[in-house]
């Protein structure tokens, strides 16, 4: 049982210092390795990583092929501006030959964990010889992964696997007692920029995790457009986390006078604290609107467009 | 081309006594059939018949498995009132048997209209001898079918096909020249109450058009269910037409504190006036949440529901 850190209870100033302390201490002079995607969670280890380890520390941005429009490129160019160089990996190949016909959410992460921890990545950190990877698994991940809700992908030792073993380096997870407010708290203290650790919640398997069905480099490509879309739309909701969801179901539209079975794009905007529970955000009917009428115009083969009501639970933030 | 006759030309008394003429010239004193679905057009129909034959109509309603809660005996009831007696035939195994393993929605239509016109209705329009069908087309189920959107499961002529060769009797359609609008006044006139006239729309394969993927009895169940909830809940927005669809995609959900990946339920609410164009109606954020709350907690399996938020075009009334 991992004892949580709230919000309340939390000193950012005094967490940043004793988990510099705890990563400078159990590295050493040896090196360490992690993983950037841009989220909220990578990026506060990083800065964390950074100040404990400093030229120690490699970061690395995997190129998936599952990210956002611009995503490495603003990434890389924001921390640039803090002094922490990150090197882009294109992984895109592998990445999109291990999805290939796999359908079933849990396999997708499955697939993406394997192939990033054993092909990508864990050859990456193998070669380099750093002994530690950080990582920012926060307790909301721990939780949904112990339930059984869903698989995180960097949550191992709740299930009981070794990734020294496995994998063959030790795991540091420093905001493993936090939840989306205290991490996004300690950015803060951390000097990071708003626009990072304001930054909406992005899932591990990125946009494959908004795609049913199979993720294919075209079907990534129909959501991310949507995505642009949704997330510049909504950017000023203010809300906890919003995001476009590709259906594999089919549904009938018309196109120049003509039947066009074509996709689905669903839209979900959460208003939530900490992500454990959520419900959705009353948009104002014109943005709903506007939303669709961007979405069908374009993004190639969509003619439906829809926006979630339910809350969490009983539904997830993510649909799959 | 048929030509139209608009609302705004339409002498609705004028328009009764000429068809109530026309059905009485055409069978004579031999009798006639029709299927009466409790939709509006196939009520409208069904008081020109019964004006201009009397006993010599024979009005059934087919109980085919895929119709709304307590349908059939509303419908009859309410017949009954006007004097207009209803024969209530149950073939339900007949339809879930032809729609076993189909997911195709121009299949499930074609599936129905073999079930119905071959094998139920076909059947006991040859035994009764009956050589006349009035059936309750539209101007809008011509066009589609024409423009190839949807095949509706009436419009035999426009396709080429000829229902005395084919199925061995003649197809009346008094309203062919009629949209919604023009059908409702034509109710009015014909004195039917208005809890029947002003019914919004329900497409000809019923439920098994709100059911996205395979049409099985248990499925049907799951959105007859939401449908009572979202008729109720929508009622008072005077909208033009709302609907429950459930979709074959799986989404993940959590039911106490454990994973569901469960099913999610479509809503659809239409302003229009002839199903020609139509815009998702504003609905007040309240009412939203309240038919998801109201879904996720009394349709089992349920974890997720939306609401549509594009328009006609690129998208349709109906999912498929």
């Amino acid at each position: 049982m991992i004892r949580e850190i709230t919000l309340q209870e939390l000193d950012s100033a005094k967490f940043v210092s004793e988990k510099v302390q705890e990563i400078s201490s159990a590295v050493g002079d040896r090196t360490a390795i992690n993983a950037l995607s841009g989220g909220v969670d990578s990026s506060v280890v990083t800065m964390l990583g950074h100040q404990a380890l400093g030229k120690n520390l490699r970061t690395l941005f995997i190129q998936n092929g599952l990210m956002r429009e611009g995503e490495a490129e603003q990434v890389v160019a924001m921390f640039r501006k803090l002094d922490v160089n990150v090197e882009i990996i294109d992984a895109r190949k592998e990445f999109f030959n291990a999805l290939k016909g796999v359908t079933d959410p849990e396999e997708k992460r499955e697939a993406i964990t394997q192939t990033f921890y054993r092909e990508v990545f864990g050859k990456i950190v193998r070669e380099s010889g750093a002994k530690f990877l950080l990582q920012g698994t926060i307790l909301t991940d721990v939780d949904e992964t112990v339930a059984g809700i869903k698989r995180q992908h960097n949550v191992f030792e709740q299930l009981g696997i070794d990734p020294q073993k496995t994998f063959g380096y030790r795991i540091l997870e420093p905001l493993i007692q936090l939840r989306k407010d205290a991490v996004r708290s300690v950015g803060k203290a951390l000097g990071l920029p708003p626009v990072l650790f304001d930054r909406i919640p992005f899932p591990g398997p990125a946009l494959s995790a908004r795609v049913i069905g199979e993720v294919t480099p075209e079907r990534i490509e129909t959501v991310r457009k949507a995505t642009v879309i949704t997330e510049r739309l909504l950017k000023e909701t203010g809300a906890f986390q919003y995001l476009a969801i590709l259906h594999e179901d089919r549904v009938t539209g018309i196109r120049n006078g003509k039947r066009d079975f074509g996709q689905q794009i669903e839209i979900r905007c959460w208003d939530s604290t900490d992500a454990r529970t959520a419900s959705p955000t009353n948009i104002p009917f014109e943005t709903l609107r506007q939303l669709a009428e961007e979405i069908t115009r374009d993004v190639a083969g969509v003619v439906s467009v829809t926006y979630n009501i339910a809350t969490k639970p009983p539904s997830t933030i993510e649909a799959i």
